[in-house]
């Protein structure tokens, strides 16, 4: 390449970084993974050189550290993605674990399970403006081989080998299987895999360099051609949700079996097995249903060291230039201990959908996306349980005259909820979606009368406490 | 008190709440100690269900998780600071240390350091207009071990009672002795302790709430009173700062020194010795001084997957509604992790005291503030070293020309940097304070004649090495 032709392509690198800076609609993660020697470090360093580091993050992704350990293995992926209108170069990425996992099986494959929520992410990067570039720097065994000989021969450049390199060079056979594997099963139009040979320093860069570019090209193109979003009311008729017929009860029993079942829940938390566990709970329900004083049960129980209430609002501007579930995936609990949302990530079919604040589009793969979140979840060992706290139109009503006579609770009432009460027939449709198609054999919807608020209480801690003692 | 008082009490805080984030000023912890039965739970609770739960975030602070033991006592504090305009109820708070520190040195007090850091903590809170209210719930020895003997007694609440409940109670004198000597050394006027008997649950109650709404009250008149950020500028007459004045060198023996000195790099953070430590690098100067590339030849030698470099740019709205310092203690790297700031915490005493970003109040109290925050990072074993890259005004003026020519180095001259340098010898003057007041032996600045590039990222590897080899 002339001088004067890489001069035009790092400006129009510097120039496309700009414009998706000012678009503030897409995101790129750049992925480099390689052979020992390939030039995956040199390769990295010498494109962020030629943009403005101050909207690039560089991150490698080694042996997960412990607090990563206690969290799904996707968690600490999720941490680290990029903004809106920034860029994230990783060495490795989320394939970090795919390697390692390999030597460490001896050479068995990487699951299923491991690949699939790989394809998983990045189909939801794509659909969410984040466009995800893989390249992978390749060497035929000779130059590898050669080059690891002169880097350990010199002592200015042993120390550059390691000895992870030492292990791919004599396992080159296992290697390339591993390697070629994943790269197939990965290899999906909105997430393609670039192959670059490595044996040129210059022209890996250059060829890494055009395949950015296009790939600015493309997410800039497809922020800017993207749909404005459209409002849309759910307008089936509410279908009727599956409810248990509440009975009403005196306030000795109450007390009496609330007291029983936060003793068997402060039991099941401490026990050994849930150390290894973790617990999470969301709460749905239009306002007023009673959400707050069900999660105040659940919490007399506990120790508050073990436990943090997340309550769920409108996104902050740093959420907002995330993926959507990021701000949910920042909350999992640690292992042995207790996340409980007061209002979730199903706000994105609950609300959004109602009141038109996303795109048909967006809120249709969302149940998709939940699913998989879900099931990383207890995939990682941790015990979900989701309620919908269902209230009458005129038990609401009643709750809310009622809220704005007392002084003290005024403030939980607003206009914002007089207006959702008008879509109170399109919240009924969408919870009925949402339960229908987020319902998971370990993920369970549980319908709960609130109408009575005692036994709405009660049914809560029950299934609580049915969930976790048969797994602890 | 009678119904009407209380209502009204409510009424007051409820209303005080919706103050604080209107004014988006101010934010209030408050610490809740106490011993077993005093109902630290239950005032808490009860608290906070009598404000807005979305605006108060409640935490407890148990014996340190493995990933806050990797990183200095204090992370965990800073990292849990309410954001302007929130409250943050913590069971414990910065006390948590304290008490089990005490128990396993066998009743030895806690090191005055570990007093000191509370002390600095607290008093940044207050200067920065977080209100600090402690409450201390007290129970005479006898009602404790009353309560004590009926919670377990009964099945239903057994479980109420932990491990350090009893050890509290079986060693009434000794926690006592370690309880009033933290309260008298910790009791501050910015952020006195109070007593409160923790004998009637509801007068217990009413008592912090009113603790709660004074100390309300006095954090938004002080935010009401806050003064507007007064402009005024360094006016003295630059100081020289020192210089070792640097030879010219030819490319050969750069290279090679530069790949000998890598090496040293490389081998030192390699060491085992180096993985229960740390390393953290601070590069200040002017525009164009080369930080950048002096970064770069560092970062060569290292293992991507072990170091981040964090570019300093103006605060994001959510780091502006935090303490000046929290942005920074965000990246304090793990034990044997690196973390590179291009430019750092010293923006407060350089752009923002030089430009009149800050009051001169703020700006003259950081230099404490920051040499608290080094002296809990050296004191953690984490290495650290920080460098003033002086460029003269002659060769910054020549760099600039060449970069605006460069099509490819525009976008690192924008018109912020040529009004920065009109503040030329203000920055000179605002650096010699800085170098004066925050040169520590431990935390040493070492200030680089940056004029001659190869020189200066010569003069950085070799200083930063040296550092590291006496350390490791």
């Amino acid at each position: 390449m002339s001088k004067r032709a890489l001069t035009k392509l790092r400006d129009e690198l510097l120039d496309l970084q700009f414009k998706l800076r000012r678009s503030a609609g897409g995101a790129l993660v750049l992925i480099v993974t390689g052979v020992p020697t390939a030039g995956r470090s040199e390769t990295i360093n010498e494109l962020v050189s030629w943009l403005d580091p101050k909207y690039v993050s560089v991150r490698a992704f080694g042996a997960p550290d412990l607090a990563e350990r206690r969290r799904p293995p996707m968690w600490r992926y999720w941490m680290h993605l990029p903004q809106r209108g920034r860029m994230a170069f990783y060495f490795a990425g989320w394939y970090a674990d795919i390697v390692p996992d390999t030597r460490a099986r001896h050479g068995k494959l990487a699951s299923k399970r491991a690949i699939a929520r790989i394809r998983q992410l990045e189909a939801m990067l794509a659909a969410d403006g984040v466009a995800v570039l893989k390249i992978h720097l390749h060497l035929d065994r000779k130059t590898q081989k050669k080059r690891l000989k002169e880097l350990r021969a010199d002592k200015l450049t042993r120390w550059r080998v390691t000895e992870e390199d030492r292990w791919f060079a004599d396992h080159y056979a296992t290697a390339t299987r591993i390697v070629s594997r994943t790269i197939r099963t990965t290899d999906r139009v909105s997430a393609p895999w670039h192959i670059v040979d490595g044996a040129d320093p210059k022209r890996r860069v250059i060829e890494a360099a055009k395949l950015l570019r296009d790939a600015l090209r493309r997410v800039l193109q497809s922020s800017v051609a993207k749909k404005k979003v459209v409002k849309r009311f759910a307008e089936r008729a509410a279908p009727l949700l599956p409810r248990t017929k509440a009975t009403s009860l005196d306030d000795d029993a109450y007390e009496n079996e609330l007291g029983l079942l936060q003793g068997r829940l402060a039991y099941a938390v401490r026990s050994k097995q849930f150390a290894k566990r973790g617990l999470v709970l969301a709460f749905e329900g239009l306002d007023a249903a009673g959400k707050g004083g069900a999660i105040r049960r659940i919490a007399q129980a506990l120790d508050a060291r073990q436990y943090q209430v997340i309550p769920v609002a409108a996104p902050s501007p740093e959420e907002a230039a995330h993926p959507y579930l990021w701000r949910f995936w920042k909350h999992v609990p640690e292992r042995g201990e207790i996340a409980i949302f007061d209002r979730s990530w199903y706000g994105r079919v609950l609300v959004e959908r109602v009141r038109g604040f996303t795109s048909e589009r967006d809120w249709r793969r969302a149940y998709g996306e939940i699913n998989e979140f879900e099931r990383q979840l207890t995939e990682h060992e941790i015990v979900v349980a989701k309620f919908w706290l269902q209230v009458s139109k005129v038990e609401q009503l009643k709750r809310f005259k009622a809220r704005e006579k007392d002084p003290l609770k005024r403030f939980k009432v607003d206009e914002e909820d007089w207006v959702n009460r008008r879509y109170y027939d399109a919240y009924q449709a969408a919870a009925a979606d949402m339960i229908r198609l987020t319902d998971r054999p370990d993920a369970r919807w549980t319908v709960i009368d609130a109408d009575q608020k005692k036994h709405a209480r009660l049914q809560v801690l029950r299934t609580v406490c049915d969930a976790l003692e048969r797994r602890v």
